[in-house]
Protein backbone atom coordinates (compact mmCIF):
# COMPACT_ATOMS: atom_id res chain seq x y z
CA UNK A 1 0.00 0.00 0.00
CA UNK A 2 2.90 2.57 -1.01
CA UNK A 3 0.37 4.65 -2.03
CA UNK A 4 -2.83 4.94 1.03
CA UNK A 5 -1.81 8.33 3.38
CA UNK A 6 -3.75 9.00 6.72
CA UNK A 7 -5.36 12.09 7.74
CA UNK A 8 -8.23 14.27 7.41
CA UNK A 9 -9.86 14.88 4.04
CA UNK A 10 -12.07 18.34 3.83
CA UNK A 11 -13.63 18.08 0.59
CA UNK A 12 -15.78 21.35 0.00
CA UNK A 13 -18.16 21.70 -3.16
CA UNK A 14 -19.12 25.17 -4.07
CA UNK A 15 -21.87 26.19 -6.73
CA UNK A 16 -21.75 29.83 -8.03
CA UNK A 17 -25.07 31.75 -7.65
CA UNK A 18 -24.45 32.64 -10.97
CA UNK A 19 -22.44 29.95 -12.37
CA UNK A 20 -21.46 31.20 -15.81
CA UNK A 21 -20.09 34.70 -14.77
CA UNK A 22 -16.11 34.90 -14.94
CA UNK A 23 -15.77 37.30 -12.60
CA UNK A 24 -17.44 35.76 -9.97
CA UNK A 25 -15.25 32.39 -10.66
CA UNK A 26 -12.07 34.16 -10.65
CA UNK A 27 -12.87 35.77 -7.60
CA UNK A 28 -13.89 32.09 -5.81
CA UNK A 29 -10.61 30.82 -7.78
CA UNK A 30 -8.07 33.80 -5.97
CA UNK A 31 -10.22 33.37 -3.08
CA UNK A 32 -9.79 29.65 -2.87
CA UNK A 33 -5.72 30.01 -3.59
CA UNK A 34 -5.33 32.19 -1.22
CA UNK A 35 -6.92 30.29 1.46
CA UNK A 36 -5.47 27.09 0.58
CA UNK A 37 -1.87 29.24 2.05
CA UNK A 38 -2.91 28.09 5.23
CA UNK A 39 0.19 26.18 6.97
CA UNK A 40 -2.16 23.17 8.88
CA UNK A 41 -2.83 21.88 5.94
CA UNK A 42 -0.73 19.26 4.61
CA UNK A 43 -2.22 19.04 1.19
CA UNK A 44 -4.30 21.04 -0.76
CA UNK A 45 -5.74 20.46 -4.04
CA UNK A 46 -8.42 22.82 -6.09
CA UNK A 47 -10.34 22.04 -8.85
CA UNK A 48 -13.12 22.35 -11.40
CA UNK A 49 -15.21 19.79 -12.60
CA UNK A 50 -13.26 17.08 -14.79
CA UNK A 51 -14.12 16.24 -18.07
CA UNK A 52 -15.54 12.48 -16.78
CA UNK A 53 -19.13 11.77 -17.54
CA UNK A 54 -21.10 8.78 -15.98
CA UNK A 55 -24.37 8.87 -14.23
CA UNK A 56 -22.85 7.77 -11.04
CA UNK A 57 -20.47 11.32 -11.29
CA UNK A 58 -21.82 14.94 -10.27
CA UNK A 59 -20.35 17.70 -12.00
CA UNK A 60 -22.69 20.19 -11.47
CA UNK A 61 -20.20 22.13 -9.05
CA UNK A 62 -18.22 24.77 -9.92
CA UNK A 63 -14.99 24.02 -7.70
CA UNK A 64 -14.04 22.43 -5.06
CA UNK A 65 -11.11 21.62 -2.47
CA UNK A 66 -9.62 18.79 -1.11
CA UNK A 67 -7.53 20.10 2.06
CA UNK A 68 -5.67 17.25 3.83
CA UNK A 69 -5.08 17.05 7.39
CA UNK A 70 -2.66 15.40 9.66
CA UNK A 71 -5.64 15.27 12.43
CA UNK A 72 -9.06 16.10 13.63
CA UNK A 73 -7.12 18.97 15.76
CA UNK A 74 -5.52 20.33 12.60
CA UNK A 75 -9.02 20.51 10.54
CA UNK A 76 -10.47 21.96 13.64
CA UNK A 77 -7.62 25.01 13.82
CA UNK A 78 -8.36 25.59 10.10
CA UNK A 79 -11.77 26.12 10.93
CA UNK A 80 -11.23 29.17 13.18
CA UNK A 81 -7.86 30.25 11.08
CA UNK A 82 -8.04 33.85 10.58
CA UNK A 83 -7.55 33.46 6.87
CA UNK A 84 -10.58 31.27 6.97
CA UNK A 85 -12.49 33.86 8.30
CA UNK A 86 -11.12 36.24 5.60
CA UNK A 87 -11.65 33.90 2.79
CA UNK A 88 -15.47 33.17 4.10
CA UNK A 89 -16.18 37.13 4.43
CA UNK A 90 -14.99 37.60 0.66
CA UNK A 91 -16.43 35.31 -1.26
CA UNK A 92 -19.73 33.13 0.66
CA UNK A 93 -21.97 36.05 -1.17
CA UNK A 94 -20.60 34.05 -4.58
CA UNK A 95 -21.97 30.86 -3.77
CA UNK A 96 -25.96 29.55 -3.24
CA UNK A 97 -24.51 26.62 -1.80
CA UNK A 98 -21.72 24.51 -0.58
CA UNK A 99 -20.94 20.62 0.52
CA UNK A 100 -18.49 19.48 2.83
CA UNK A 101 -17.45 16.10 3.48
CA UNK A 102 -14.98 14.94 6.44
CA UNK A 103 -13.17 11.85 5.70
CA UNK A 104 -11.16 10.64 8.68
CA UNK A 105 -8.63 7.64 7.31
CA UNK B 1 1.17 28.26 -2.05
CA UNK B 2 3.65 25.70 -0.65
CA UNK B 3 0.93 23.28 0.01
CA UNK B 4 -0.98 23.19 -3.53
CA UNK B 5 -0.50 20.38 -5.78
CA UNK B 6 -1.88 19.68 -9.16
CA UNK B 7 -3.81 16.63 -10.18
CA UNK B 8 -6.66 15.04 -10.46
CA UNK B 9 -8.99 14.35 -7.40
CA UNK B 10 -11.18 11.30 -7.68
CA UNK B 11 -13.76 11.50 -4.57
CA UNK B 12 -16.50 8.45 -4.24
CA UNK B 13 -18.58 8.35 -1.19
CA UNK B 14 -19.98 4.86 -0.50
CA UNK B 15 -23.45 4.59 0.65
CA UNK B 16 -23.58 0.92 2.50
CA UNK B 17 -27.10 -1.47 1.96
CA UNK B 18 -26.24 -2.26 5.40
CA UNK B 19 -24.35 0.39 6.93
CA UNK B 20 -24.89 -1.55 10.41
CA UNK B 21 -23.39 -4.47 9.31
CA UNK B 22 -19.54 -4.98 10.55
CA UNK B 23 -18.76 -7.64 7.97
CA UNK B 24 -20.01 -6.01 5.38
CA UNK B 25 -18.02 -2.36 6.51
CA UNK B 26 -14.68 -4.45 6.98
CA UNK B 27 -15.18 -6.22 3.82
CA UNK B 28 -15.99 -2.89 1.92
CA UNK B 29 -12.74 -1.83 3.83
CA UNK B 30 -10.61 -4.66 3.20
CA UNK B 31 -12.12 -3.98 -0.84
CA UNK B 32 -10.87 -0.18 -0.70
CA UNK B 33 -7.27 -1.09 0.92
CA UNK B 34 -6.62 -3.46 -1.89
CA UNK B 35 -8.60 -0.57 -4.74
CA UNK B 36 -5.79 1.33 -3.46
CA UNK B 37 -2.51 -0.18 -4.33
CA UNK B 38 -3.19 0.35 -7.83
CA UNK B 39 -0.11 2.27 -8.77
CA UNK B 40 -1.29 4.37 -11.15
CA UNK B 41 -2.46 6.34 -7.99
CA UNK B 42 -0.02 9.16 -7.20
CA UNK B 43 -1.86 9.92 -3.54
CA UNK B 44 -4.24 7.64 -1.76
CA UNK B 45 -6.66 8.24 1.32
CA UNK B 46 -9.59 5.87 2.41
CA UNK B 47 -11.75 7.54 5.49
CA UNK B 48 -15.01 7.34 7.41
CA UNK B 49 -16.93 10.06 8.17
CA UNK B 50 -14.98 12.20 10.75
CA UNK B 51 -16.62 13.29 14.01
CA UNK B 52 -17.65 16.56 12.81
CA UNK B 53 -21.20 18.42 12.73
CA UNK B 54 -22.42 20.70 10.61
CA UNK B 55 -25.41 21.79 8.24
CA UNK B 56 -23.22 21.79 5.34
CA UNK B 57 -21.49 18.55 5.65
CA UNK B 58 -22.74 14.98 4.64
CA UNK B 59 -21.88 12.22 7.15
CA UNK B 60 -24.43 10.01 5.93
CA UNK B 61 -21.98 7.82 3.88
CA UNK B 62 -20.27 4.48 4.99
CA UNK B 63 -16.80 5.09 3.38
CA UNK B 64 -14.98 7.54 0.63
CA UNK B 65 -11.93 7.52 -1.32
CA UNK B 66 -9.95 10.18 -2.23
CA UNK B 67 -7.54 9.14 -5.06
CA UNK B 68 -4.84 11.78 -6.78
CA UNK B 69 -4.08 11.22 -10.13
CA UNK B 70 -1.43 12.68 -11.71
CA UNK B 71 -3.31 13.70 -15.09
CA UNK B 72 -6.96 12.29 -16.86
CA UNK B 73 -5.13 10.03 -18.59
CA UNK B 74 -4.00 8.22 -15.49
CA UNK B 75 -7.70 8.26 -14.30
CA UNK B 76 -8.79 6.88 -17.53
CA UNK B 77 -6.52 3.77 -17.05
CA UNK B 78 -7.61 3.34 -13.71
CA UNK B 79 -10.96 3.12 -14.22
CA UNK B 80 -10.41 0.01 -16.72
CA UNK B 81 -7.32 -1.14 -14.71
CA UNK B 82 -7.95 -5.17 -13.88
CA UNK B 83 -7.67 -4.80 -10.39
CA UNK B 84 -10.32 -1.92 -10.01
CA UNK B 85 -13.25 -4.50 -12.12
CA UNK B 86 -11.87 -7.25 -9.30
CA UNK B 87 -13.11 -4.31 -6.66
CA UNK B 88 -16.38 -4.02 -8.56
CA UNK B 89 -17.01 -7.26 -8.67
CA UNK B 90 -15.97 -8.56 -5.14
CA UNK B 91 -17.53 -5.59 -3.11
CA UNK B 92 -20.54 -3.71 -5.31
CA UNK B 93 -23.09 -5.82 -4.15
CA UNK B 94 -22.27 -4.36 -1.03
CA UNK B 95 -23.52 -0.68 -1.55
CA UNK B 96 -26.59 0.93 -2.47
CA UNK B 97 -25.49 3.91 -3.42
CA UNK B 98 -21.89 5.49 -5.02
CA UNK B 99 -21.26 9.18 -5.56
CA UNK B 100 -18.62 10.53 -7.70
CA UNK B 101 -16.51 14.09 -8.37
CA UNK B 102 -13.71 14.25 -10.37
CA UNK B 103 -11.85 17.54 -9.92
CA UNK B 104 -8.88 18.66 -11.91
CA UNK B 105 -6.54 21.56 -11.25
Amino acid sequence: MANLSKGVVHTVFFWLKEKDNEAHQQALHEGLLELSKIDLIKNAYIGRPANTNRPVIDSSYSFSLTFVFENAADQDAYQVHPDHYVFIDKCSALWEKVLVYDAEG
